[in-house]
């Protein structure tokens, strides 16, 4: 999946994914969605697990009731790459779907 | 439900709560649960939810592939109550369905 991206990589790819942004470091994408409430919350993070699953790349993230804060990085690379790209696009794309 | 756990209510409660430890401001119950890999972490994430939805008291949780980190307080009381106490228990029950 080749490794980390440039820093003018991350800024293109950062252009093109809707409410992220990047560690202070710049090891890592993040961002806090925010829903209606638990139900839709934990719904997202139950689509987003299955995807995470099937590509074998994982998030870090924490659920607050209605919010998921998420981190993406890839650890064995250090830092961003473009599975951690592919990955917030296909969160967003699920959270654009419960109307967030 | 009933209001805060006096500090000897807590006490008594983490004795039969294995794995489980006090906040340093005793306001929350946490416990870090490691499962052998992120299918079975988010399948107990997903058992966890239904439980915690359909009593409506909810986790603070991070999930970092393997591990679960849950922290447990009942906002509208200001620390911990029964709620909290009883959605540990429950929590162990489901991990311990899960060989944990």
């Amino acid at each position: 999946m080749g490794g980390l991206l440039s820093e003018e990589a991350r800024r293109d790819a950062l252009a093109g994914l809707a409410g992220w942004s990047e560690a202070a470091d710049g090891k890592a994408l993040n961002r806090t969605f925010t829903f209606r409430d638990f139900n839709e919350a934990f719904g997202f993070m139950t689509r987003a697990a299955l995807a995470a699953e099937k590509s074998d790349h994982h998030p870090d993230w924490r659920n607050v009731y209605k919010t998921v804060e998420v981190s993406l990085s890839t650890h064995d690379a250090g830092g961003v790459t473009a599975r951690d790209v592919a990955l917030a696009q296909v969160m967003n794309e699920i959270a654009m779907r419960l109307g967030v």
